[in-house]
């Protein structure tokens, strides 16, 4: 039975290995994510028989897809290790969770929706993409912390003063941030923010003003911040790398000279032998 | 015969390289382009007979320019092996396809709207940047994938929670993804979009932000990540060029080194001759 | 009484390195930004008086905080040598100036909400990121001054001639500036200024694309020159930092060969000895 | 008479050396962009006597100034040989020109607006940021050409198009052009014009995303060149200059190898003869 296993397993090694199977399961992936956009559309309502068992069909494929990997794997735990595999496994098990009660339809399509993101984990290259983005992540922590900080302190500002002006835009302390991020962004903060405040507050155009100072100041300082980090990054391994050659040059070469020092002190201590 | 040809071809081929030609060629590729914007002046429309004599003047000079480069040429698959040749022969060529028919009138003008790119072919620094930029896309291209499967996800999402908010904005998924379009170049995406949809969902603010930050975030990653890029090409490259002469004095200098090394041993053999 | 005090100044200045009392004073601070928030919302009118408690409470502890601080030090004089404890001594101050007149309210609420800046003092991770901000303020101080001069000569024409299209907009230089920032944010600049302007004066689009262009110009520029510049200064570091280390093994190589050189004058001595 | 000559040549020198001179220039300077930036207030029309003699004043000044500077020069001719110089005169020249006339006045304050640009030439630094960004203008010159081209022919083919939609927006070639820098800035670019002309042509999109997708495209390419455009000519400098030290280093060592060579072939000489 132990040999049935490996063989079997070694079936599977192969099969998800090979180049057909691997466009076919991004083929599905994509026919999936047309069927969830075809969804969206009216017109569509009258195949919606045929479009469920499209459904069933793709959901039984990433099923049977992912046991496939599963079983070509030595040991289940090795396949649970990557952390690619355990995002697949995710999703497919999120769309296996039977949602029939008519209120969870709508969960049960919003998951769904997340298979195109197996297209992240099937592609290479897009999976590097991730994994260079969720590195950036950490660098832009403390600079989205001191932003956020601004936000609020600005928000309480503005819901303190401008309270009386328009409760919409500066209600509550969440309401005023959700509003100075609509003006982070330039987004009618003049004529629709700026201007209707400052005709209870003529002098309001200072506190909007030092805002959009200080955010432009701060984005562009973690921008440049940015670049230079990575920079200074890349340019230290360029140099250690052209370093290395032009080190091992220079290295070469005193021993080189030391070799000939040692000549020297042979043919030296010849002539004062006999010399003496 | 074949001597005539020759001469011929020898002609045109100065012709082709006479910097008045050039020049000549230049001004009617503007003075083409001015024509087609003339044609956009509703005041123009009595000087409909002028026009099109010009235009066909120009569509004439056009074919007589590009024969003119052909037969400079010793063989006429030479002339197509070059990619602008090819631009513009076409371009030139869709301006002659015979376009008389009323409802065709619209297309010969856009055709001809086209011949303006010449300006492009004609201009080297122009061609050089042209170039530049098509050797950027594929840099671009998974970045551009990864931002089109984020627009799908949001898509299907908002065209299937926000459907009954507002039937052009989030009616299927196509008018959703070009609604998202809109949020990410911030046009009236607070008081258009996020504003008529939270009064439905309070917590439709989570949905937008998500996208905006995750957007500024890619983008912001994809820009940081081409300027390294690029710039580690070139710094690549400075290093080798700065890194040959120097590696090449050291070359020099090893060499020189050996040199006194051997000249060391003759020395040190006469000594050992004379010792035995 | 001497040994007295200074067995409690390093009571206390154990209790300020201590994790959990760091950890405690962040907390609080973030109670007190949550307190803060919490007051912009109406609902929370009838916990007036909780709040007022809580308010007192965190009042104490940040008085009772620095008063550690301060006692930690040696002398008075040390506290206020750093400028972070200055910055957090004046928050704490001006939240305990009595403001109970109903008028100052406001001013006493605003006074606290900029205690949520002491998190910045309190982790140093924001406390670099500010030096750093502050660093680069005079870097951008020249380009600001350009930027200014550039608005206020534009402010001053458009004043003067679209004085009449809408006293709002261009009533004075003030009013005309901040319609110009507005234009620079690129918020309505067309719908709303562009248009309106050009009904009356047809080719005020001159006015309002060759300033866009030269914002956007200088904008370009600044980046430009701040990455550069930043980047220069540590590209130089960086070569001198590796510099040193080839410049090193090149001065080793170069003490090497003179000890050659010794070593033959002393052989070539000997020989010229004999041969005397 | 020419000792006078030569002696108020030499005053004039010294003071328009001295700091305290260039001061108050600035000062005059300053206090003249605020009586400019205070005629554009209504309720400074009664003051108009006083600022009109402040104006005569300023203007007087002005001409004194630069007549102390032309009179500090060898010869006249020296002080057109400078740029700032030329700059100068022409906007002092420019105030003085009598335009009494009614219909002139507005042309006469404009012109004196330009004054405040005097500061520019007044302060170094900004001069420095000024050559600065006169240097980079044709570094940009054939992308705006680029620019302009795609503006052309997008601005022919909307114009062709949606003439029917709005006049107002795309009338002619010009209208057209406008719109489209319109969109290029994003302001209003899909509430006013993409989704009123998708009314009509619901493949308008097609015709405004490749268009905003060809202006970010080249835009980004364009700023990512420029930077590397600038940073390779540093580095190459940076290179040069850090090179040179080494390569000193290098030289140096290889004349002290040349030298340990001739010794030995002196030593070899000697002791080839006694071996003869």
């Amino acid at each position: 039975m132990s040999t049935s296993f490996t063989t079997w397993q070694g079936r599977f090694e192969r099969l998800r290995a090979n180049k057909l199977f691997e466009t076919c399961v991004i083929a599905i992936i994509i026919l999936s994510a047309l069927l969830i956009g075809a969804k969206t559309y009216e017109e569509t309502s009258r195949f919606e028989q045929v479009l469920l068992v499209f459904d069933m069909a793709v959901t039984a494929f990433f099923l049977v897809e992912i046991l496939i990997r599963m079983a070509a794997e030595r040991r289940l735990r090795d396949f649970f290790k990557k952390g690619w595999n355990v995002f697949d496994f995710l999703i497919v098990a999120a769309s296996l969770v039977p949602l029939d009660d008519s209120e969870m339809v709508l969960l049960a399509r919003l998951l769904r929706i997340f298979r195109v993101l197996r297209l992240v984990s099937m592609i290479p290259e897009l999976r590097v993409l991730m994994v260079a983005l969720f590195k950036s992540i950490p660098r832009m922590g403390y600079v989205a912390l001191l932003m956020f900080i601004i936000f609020y302190i600005y928000g309480a500002i503005g819901s303190f003063l401008f309270h009386g002006v328009d409760e919409k835009l500066w209600g509550n302390i969440a309401l005023a941030m959700l509003t100075l991020f609509q003006v982070a962004t330039f987004e009618s903060w003049a004529t629709a923010v700026l201007y209707p405040t400052m005709e209870h507050y003529p002098y309001a155009w200072i506190y909007f003003l030092t805002f959009i100072f200080l955010n432009a100041f701060i984005f562009l300082n973690m921008m440049i911040g940015i670049v230079l980090d990575v920079m200074q990054k890349e340019s230290v391994q360029i140099e250690l790398e052209s370093g290395q050659g032009e080190a091992a040059e220079l290295h070469g070469l005193r021993a080189d000279v030391s070799a000939l020092r040692e000549q020297l002190s042979r043919m030296e201590a010849m002539l004062e032998r006999r010399e003496g």
